[in-house]
């Protein structure tokens, strides 16, 4: 089936990303959970709360056993949940009665279900963090490579005054080393073991809850949670929060990139651009289009998890099953994201010529401040803009430019050429890209 | 893969649906896109736009050929839209390169692909519909049925005055019906053909466009379009919005029937229940989670929706797969939770003793209203008001009930064991189940 | 205060709306409430309820009394909901205790608190449908005088084929006729009185709840509720949706207008322009900037009020108050939006100059499909596309046109001037405008 | 006005929150702007950037001046921005042209608005900051005063095993010092000066920005940033996250109190309770009822923010914006669900009776689990499961216990009273209290 893009194998190579979806398949949620069942076994085992062998059985059987995903979908209907069935299968799989009893001893449905999700979280955060780096230092390469591109900015989709194709990159990468820092002190309060029992007591573990959690934890190499995060679920809206952060920040740079393209401007190239049916000429941001889209819809599921926040009681159905509805897909927009900014990033081309030609159809206007600035040095900042507004007037009337206006309304003694000159007026823009490595 | 728990084989019981889904298949998308093309075909070869005889070996061909989703997904990714790869694989299908020249003659890909979700939309409303109204049907017998259970209503989480079971449900029966009426007045808007070629001006059919537009809408049965929709997605906003609002009330529902089927109340039974892995005695209210968590869900998708309606220009690649992320979840959500509610309602249940305990636990205070109400005839309101609350206070104090304080505070001639009567103030409450065929 | 720029006196000129603004003061939200008591006590006193004297005086002094909102903070602040404090702050200024407690008879806080807000959203819906048409009315003008002004249609941020500035306009204008559809469907749903009472069932009013609830109906020029609407909150979803309906639309104008006045584009003009503090050549395209924001705030708030349709048992409290959240704010959205729109639709001027100029600079690749279809006449389709992308890639290579090097590699017998005369290529666009007032 | 709840006098003691409210004033924002003005001419002057004697005089100027907000309503509606209007109207307030030319030297719009954000955030911040703190040792105590209050758990609305009243506590508090957590680590990347000049180069500032900016920050105490944040919003994003989060952990106690205050539970109370308009005994939930609001409509203004990250280019006026129209909502919703929640906890008593007696309503059943494991230790645990499930069909069959139908069903040598007391089977519940100094 295909109701979600991500799940489409239409779609697959465009949303979808083969090493991050691994992780959220039927079969990888199944395997983690048998991991946990395997741990859980484990641990008991040596601490003496189940029979050791039958603790040895649990844990190969657990690496071991192949559970058709399917086979579960009668169970989860019936229950809302997958554990039980899962138990059930893994149960009759193991065909030995005798062993079998100990599985999943004292846990909980959500004892299984949240660990196994953060066992795949911390692989999928590892490979997202590789991701980051490798953009930040392929977005750092084409910032110090373009350190001195001069181009119009844009605000408020005017041109404004120049600055530099580094300077625009540079503001793409700042934030993922934030983000990268974000993630490093996100981490140890959300991979954490979830194992407290059917109300959050460990009572069934008669005294020794803390002893097992303790060492499920380490065999898995997830922090201890003293106090049971069932239902306190802020690790988890802090991941989507994260995970839409990132992609919201590579949506931005997709937004740069479908304007610096668009036909009229071409300022930059980037991507492979897709056909039209019927347009041989054009050239389609397809992937920057992409990031556009998955950094929006993160919003919507934002939303969905701010819900899954209000948590009732010690577990409710109905706002834990509002993470499954929107965290994977939050995880696969974050990764599709990444993979599409690399690939756009990889491929990022300057067309120095149509910058300044864009620069030039301003009739010099996008000079203005520079020349107010310049003025306001031999007479009052008002004076100084009247002047250029003047100067910028009577251009615009006769069809020159501000080069050609200007310097005969003052006598104030400028070097004309540089004070118009763009590039004389990048400021600080040619520092940002080695700030990147050093300032953030 | 399974990004999606509506995609996961895992809870396809759950919160998939077989026969919604089957409209949304890759397979199911690529059909109806052929569907299209064929349609196209058809009309331009009667207007002897194409050759008659390769419209007619296009049509057969759109109705036989079998095309493998998983072989778009390259071209899908190079395009971002599927439909130049499938108008591809379509002319290499049919192996009549002299026909197949004139597949998608005129065409964009926005008009295949957006047609071809209205004619799927179309078929899926159609099962709305039928869904809608047995789930009225069902919810009506039931409220019938129930028109005298008296049991508390509850207003702000406390009990307040007495109602019916039949009120109740006639609550959440009533919107049905004006979905139902939305429904109709939508369709026509919702139902329209797009073809309006690669601007929206349909230039490549040469002053032919009108005819042929509304030629295929004729064949598929659709409304013409006069004015293209490619960039105007308010249809597609309505039908989110009226999907959610389905959802939304049966939600409602699902959260009434949480409420009712609580351990501590159980005032009523609904559904079947699912198994806790660790407590035999638990009956976990499955399906009415379900219905909160897609009706929660929804407002996700509802606001990824509206972003979608910013669509730049004559298309808008970004705002458009918004769509194809949000609306199919809208439309599988929406199909799911009329499945669960129908099964929900079907299996209703009142326990009267339950209904009567808690009303009883009040120690009459649920009646104080009615107690002030008929108090009001003989004395004025406030002083009532009063006479009452201190009852109450006697009777909370003394571990009494207000029939055996009340009486003794007033001289008002009052049959007290009638005023006091949870079934003689129920109000209008046993006409509303009477009132849902006639009234809306 | 000013928490929301909507409640901002220094931002009430751009997102404020002062017309629309004045229903949803404090004050106004008073004075419906005083209304709506005003009115039950007139058809309570007609029907022998409560005392004829009473309900004159009470119908009298509800529309005289002045109340100040700020007085009833503290009630508010312990009752979670205006009325109560409003009753009492009512029957005290009466200054006639026999007849004040007879106000708000048999009523419950949800009675006037819903049927006030439907009585403004009465007098809103006819201002937003005022506006509508006005709006309507001038893109249909301006979409008429630019039925033949050619410019370059852009698809996927790329200059696709022609089209018309007429044809843009129309598909701006298109949805918003659907929209009155809509609103004149939605309103019999929405303009309904709620009159229940305390639990929903109209006890207190001992058999006459109907009589009383269709009498105030009457008296309001409200719809019936014959099944309360206390609990079922699809009509203000629908009214939700339908808002963010209009604003959407109105923020696809607002993007096309952005994306056609950006410097190097300023093929239009619209609106006044806002100044930059810094840039005097500068011209921010303000209003259309509000367009995009609250066309895409209101996701948000759509999304709150899809969790207010989860509305718990006859009354909660929590879900009730999400749409004082986010009701008024996509009211004021849409107010301010359409106020905005009518104005930039006022002053749209076209720059055919910068239009040619345009469509030239694509070195007639614009044209491209125009020559494919007209080749096609004399070749097989796939033929004229590689014709034609052997043209362009020559044109590109040697800094020439499409109408430079196509002509020379086909003998096909055309009139290339006119096959690569943009004006020739506009299709139906020009007849959009014209199917404004009847297609829709 | 009052479009937003936050800004209606009515709703101020409800919704608002005086101290935070006034952070977000037009008149606070304006104080704020000043502030970075002043601030700025300081540092220019000490650089020698403008006149020592105009800095001085405008730095006292920026503290004294009073600007009023209503007289910046048409230039805000004109530019879209309140900086210019501002600017202008503090030039003329000082009536010393030669000096107020140097007012907002190099700055630009955004600077001295985001700057300004930023520091009435470092206040707001402060203030969550020490109500957090407070919230959290009230809950402490209340978690430690109930670490042996023995109720039933409550999973999926059915009663599980028992748990402790300070659990439940623990398990609210628990997050609390995470956010406190992420809050310290959120500071340095929020609290950054935003001085960049007119397109982020700060080129007005001819080649000093840097100098100028760090100059700022240090006046300002914020962080300097050396790479611009004008259109990189994630810093924005992140604070927005963390509202929702603690809002969020909020509406999940609210949750639960409303839950355990229900009338048929009364476990416990909290709050003040609000009264009924008509029906004297209610005490509705007031409070909890807010917090719950408040933590889903957060939900709406995250998906608003999300989209507010899709920053084009160097400034994007309509995205910028959208941060006005949701972050201040947010803190107001933050800083009012901190106040109740802080007043709630204190007011927190528990009802051992009512606990007990929902406890035994379940014919100990609630105990099923724990009979369950004690058997398991004389036998299989599906033969434990088993007995326990036909011991609690008898039990309910014959309106019996399971303490009076399972000991007779097994000769397993168990003190049936103790395995069947509620207390004996909390686990590590009575731990948890202790745990929330310590464990996190």
């Amino acid at each position: 089936m295909a109701i979600s893009p991500f799940d489409s194998v239409m779609f697959r190579e465009l949303y979808g990303d083969a090493e991050a979806a691994a992780l959220f398949t039927d079969t990888a949620q199944l395997r983690a959970m048998l991991l946990f069942e395997g741990a859980l076994a484990e641990v008991q085992g040596r601490l003496g709360i189940i029979p050791q062998d039958s603790a040895f059985f649990i844990a190969r059987a657990a690496r071991e056993v192949q559970i058709d995903p399917a086979g579960l979908a009668a169970g989860t209907a019936k229950d809302g949940v997958t554990a039980p069935a899962l138990v059930a299968a893994f149960r009759k799989a193991m065909e030995a009665p005798e062993h079998a009893k100990w599985i999943h001893w004292g846990a909980t449905s959500q004892d299984v279900i949240d660990t196994a999700l953060v066992l795949r979280l911390r692989r999928f955060l590892e490979i997202m963090e590789g991701r980051l780096e490798a953009l930040e230092a392929t977005l750092a390469q084409q910032a110090a490579r373009h350190a001195g591109t001069v181009l119009a900015a844009r605000t408020r989709a005017q041109m404004a005054t120049p600055t530099t194709l580094g300077a625009k990159i540079a503001v793409w990468a700042a934030p993922l080393a934030r983000h990268r820092e974000r993630l490093a002190q996100m981490r140890p309060r959300l991979l954490t073991v979830s194992l407290a029992g059917a109300s959050g007591t460990n009572a069934a573990l008669a005294g020794r809850g803390t002893e097992v959690m303790e060492g499920v934890a380490a065999e898995l190499r997830l922090a201890a949670s003293p106090i049971p995060w069932h239902a306190a679920r802020d690790t988890i809206a802090e991941l989507a929060g994260w995970l839409a952060m990132v992609t919201g920040s590579l949506g931005k740079m997709g937004t740069d990139i479908i304007a610096l393209t668009q036909s009229e401007i071409r300022e930059i190239s980037a991507g492979t651009g897709g056909a039209s049916s019927t347009m041989p000429h054009k050239s389609n941001p397809v992937e920057p289009e992409a990031l556009v889209t998955l950094a929006r819809r993160a919003g919507g599921d934002l939303s969905t998890i701010q819900n899954a926040m209000l948590h009732a009681q010690e577990r409710d159905g109905a706002a834990w099953a509002l993470e499954w509805m929107a965290l994977p897909a939050l995880c696969m927009g974050c990764a599709a994201a990444l993979r599409h900014a690399r690939a756009l990033a990889e491929t990022i081309e300057a067309n120095p010529d149509r910058m300044r030609a864009d620069i030039d159809a301003t009739s010099g206007m996008m000079m203005a401040e520079a020349a107010v600035f310049a003025l306001s040095a031999h007479m009052p900042r008002p004076e100084a803009q009247a002047l250029v507004k003047r100067a910028c007037a009577e251009a615009l009337a006769h069809g020159t430019t501000l080069g050609a206006t200007l310097p005969g309304l003052t006598d104030a003694p400028l070097d004309w050429d540089t004070v118009l000159d763009p590039a004389s007026y990048t400021g600080d823009a040619p520092l940002y890209p080695g700030r990147l490595t050093t300032g953030d």
